[in-house]
């Protein structure tokens, strides 16, 4: 989990292993609501973080792969 | 585990998976004293992370939920 | 995994316990190439991190060292 | 792991659940050598961090507490 540098938005993994379902959340953390939600990653994502300037967000997965995601 | 951005307050996360009493806890980072306790989750709390501006606290748990706590 | 200070490149350790390939990758966060391998490590990396001024690479591993890279 | 804000020591925790031996260490990134070692954990330690201004470390353990430690 992470905030987003201007303290907006936090980004989060979801998906437990073995379940199925990997995802990646961007929610509005004065509202709670889901922004965004990444899909991509074949297993579970242990690690998300944002870029300094709060444009991308970078995933990595037990499926070992990095993802950089746009943050729109 | 994580410091605020002003480098006074320590935020933790305790509680062990499966004994319950799962809190996040903000601590006096010179005199130890615990400051405030968050309860609300259901499984164990695996990230606790400050806003920037250090107003708010973000925790992620095993219960699949993001929450985010305003620090008074 | 983690960002430069910059936002131009990814660090991330690749390879799992017991089948050895212990390595830290940088990429180039536009293009998803890998820019550098490094090798050293003789099992699990569980962290790495950039030097706040982006010159230098600390990775920790299970084999209970830290090792400090320079990225060129 | 984690740098210090100047960019000038490593803090890592080493000693494996069940081995004891339970200590916080301060590396000088350049030379690689242990600069200080911290104990007083009784069980391992699985965070450490450095206050924003680099004159302490806080280090959270699977003992339940967290640690302040002034860094000289």
């Amino acid at each position: 989990m992470a905030w987003s540098p201007d303290g907006k938005r936090i980004a989060s993994a979801s998906g437990v292993e073995g379940e199925g379902d990997y995802t990646v959340q961007v929610w509005d953390a004065s509202t709670g609501k889901t922004l965004l939600t990444y899909t991509g990653h074949t297993e579970a994502v242990h690690a998300v973080a944002w870029s300094p300037d709060g444009s991308r967000i970078a995933s990595a997965s037990q499926d070992r792969t990095v993802q950089v995601w746009s943050v729109g």
